[in-house]
């Protein structure tokens, strides 16, 4: 009998009519004939609500404990769908990450997954009961709860999928597929029917949120075939990923945004290059993540460098630096927030001298000041002021995609 | 080193003022030299909220997914726990149920620990841990979680005292001790500094609320020692409940007040005492429990039986004697709400029939209907309205305890 995986992020489960709702997509999806495993994230604003609690008690919560707290959101929405799945008068039963075998490595909070043994699932599923997932958690080797960090359902939904070989993993969101830029900002994005696993991977890098880095990374190791859809709408068809495709090589793919950055400027009179490799080292021990990938535009001071960090891992960043002594050494420090980063996904490096020059052009045209540029094999990226990100995305769109639209 | 439990409710880690205050006193006691394993209960009214989220999906969970949902209340408050103690400066760890080794029956919602292994809960005060555990929780054989019932993180508290040879189990609430009426609403109530578990466990069976029965017979079985505290004044001094006392035999020791009851009556014209066993036996297969030991009082119709049932359960009794056919057969039911039980519990039959008399005349001095009547070896109840029983109870114990106090 064929397997379907299925993944609902927390907006689709916020209340009791969403929960209703996705009970009704898993049922039509086991009355059609399918073994159906959903894997679902905390309710709505539930997680926030666990984290302010946490911050009233402490500023410096231990990660293994910050895990007890959150894992306990998906416990709860994954009881309550396999309530409502039972109410629709079908055979369910919830299984927490460590019920569902999930066995991972200790890093709490930001854990990887080592291994799934899929003994209770099967078993579940041999009863022929539709299996809800706690999504985002699993146990370490000694018993302690993790979680997977940002997006980890989706990396928990497609790890299932490889582990139990299940011919699909349909993950709900609340856009129905993927689109050349962010839909609700640009009115004019279309939606890719397919996409392969690498351009998938480079739009999420550069901030599409419709899927998270480490999902599609799983998902190409074991040729896990993905399908985004709308957990809203009816609208059956969304964007399927899957391996290379000929229709999408050599072929603009999307424009990502990543808003909330900040802008880090550090001057140091002397051994400049010896601070910034001292900077980015301590900043990858600590897991605050920098990029030292983006580059001035226009005349460089060589005693300035410069790092594109998210705004709220600012104070971090500042900790740290204060920390390693940075600050005694003649060496001064500031940062401008609002900072904007779009991204033109472009898996072919021939293509990108052209599309760079489109782009500094267009923003050209609208007066639009580019801070910092970064252009590789796969994407060119600008940083502009956050204000002018929406409109420059939607100029750029305009020109890349509307003139001579491939898909 | 000895080994302390210390159990607190709800109402004690309602919020971070609350939970600060109880972190205290679990490092005020690790302070002192002793080893700590804290069981704590769901944050005030998380439960109450998760039920009514449940109740809007379905009006008849399945009770294993019921678990599911309720356990998640003490992940959340023995986090917390943790990262409060470890704010404080010591060293800290959550367990929940399964973590910390509580293995149950399957009978979910209700269900009887079996056996506790407690090898990881050792390793934790081997290494100096405080140990903060889940109460009212654990897994069945197949690995799904189950809850205790109610009351059930003390009766968790008091197994894991017995599981690890504590020296004594501590258990927290919003009052300082266990007294010869509730504190509350009899002003001149005075406090015991012992009791028998046999005392207790009849006090707690006739409506005192401070410890749950299946706990005091666990303590019982094990011969642990249990104090009743006060989670909220520093008085150090409760009282202590183990084996009996001399100090307690022979006297009365408290007086309990169940409210919230409801009086049924079965009119049958035929086969009174057969209809009377059936609807003991059905109810007792279903788990509504029903008190058969009440009489009327004054002139008895033989054809009319009577039940005391708990309001919030008088709607399954109704259904149960539908299904059965009851209604069908010429039989009456009918109920009266806002009943109230007085139970003055005194472990020795000799002087009940004295008591007995004293509480009739208290009440037909106050002009106070006695509905019912209960008197065995260990107690005296009375069936008043509800309106009356709190200066029932007053007059009750000021005629018992205050002419010639014992304590």
């Amino acid at each position: 009998m064929p397997l379907v995986i299925q993944k609902f992020g927390g907006s689709s489960v916020a209340d009791t009519h969403h929960i209703f709702n996705v009970a009704k997509k898993i049922t039509d999806v086991y009355k059609s004939g399918n073994d159906v495993v959903a894997v679902v994230s905390a309710q709505g604003d539930t997680t926030d609500k666990l984290q302010q609690l946490m911050e009233e008690i402490t500023d410096e919560a231990s990660k293994r404990e910050k895990d007890v707290l959150l894992s306990s959101g998906e416990q709860v929405s994954s009881s309550l769908l396999a309530m409502a799945v039972q109410k629709l008068g079908f055979p369910a039963v919830s299984l927490t990450g460590w019920q569902a075998g999930f066995l991972t490595e200790s890093n709490h909070t930001d854990a990887r997954i080592i291994k799934i043994d899929t003994k209770r699932i099967e078993n579940e599923l041999k009863n022929k009961n539709i299996v809800i997932v706690a999504g985002f958690q699993g146990i370490d080797e000694n018993g302690d709860i993790t979680t997977l960090g940002r997006g980890g359902s989706d990396t928990s939904a497609v790890a299932l999928a490889a582990a139990l070989n299940a011919d699909i993993c349909k993950i709900y969101t609340d856009v129905d597929g993927v689109y050349t830029a962010d839909p609700r900002s640009v009115v004019s994005a279309k939606k890719w029917s397919s996409l392969s696993y690498d351009t998938m991977f480079e739009m999420a890098h550069f901030g599409a949120q419709v899927l998270n880095e480490r999902s599609i990374e799983t998902a190409k190791k074991f040729g896990v075939t993905v399908e985004v859809l709308s957990s809203l709408s009816d609208n059956l068809s969304g964007t399927v990923i899957t391996k290379e495709t000929k229709a999408i090589t050599n072929t603009i793919s999307g424009i990502s945004l990543k808003n909330h950055l900040a802008k880090v400027t550090v001057s140091a009179r002397d051994n400049t290059e010896k601070h910034k490799n001292l900077i980015t080292s301590e900043m990858d021990k600590t897991g605050i993540k920098i990029d030292s990938s983006m580059k001035p535009v226009g005349k460089q001071n060589k005693d300035i460098f410069n790092f594109i960090v998210e705004e709220n891992h600012i104070n971090d960043f500042l900790a740290v630096t204060k920390k390693i002594g940075i600050e005694n050494q003649n060496i001064q420090i500031s940062y401008e927030k609002n900072k904007s980063e779009i991204s033109v996904i472009n898996i072919s490096e021939s293509l990108n001298l052209n599309t760079a020059s489109i782009i500094f052009e267009t923003l050209s045209e609208m007066n639009i000041d580019v801070e910092m540029v970064a252009c590789d094999e796969k994407r060119v990226s600008v940083v502009v002021a956050s204000e002018c990100a929406n409109s420059a995305v939607n100029a750029i769109h305009s020109k890349l995609f509307e003139e001579d639209m491939i898909i």
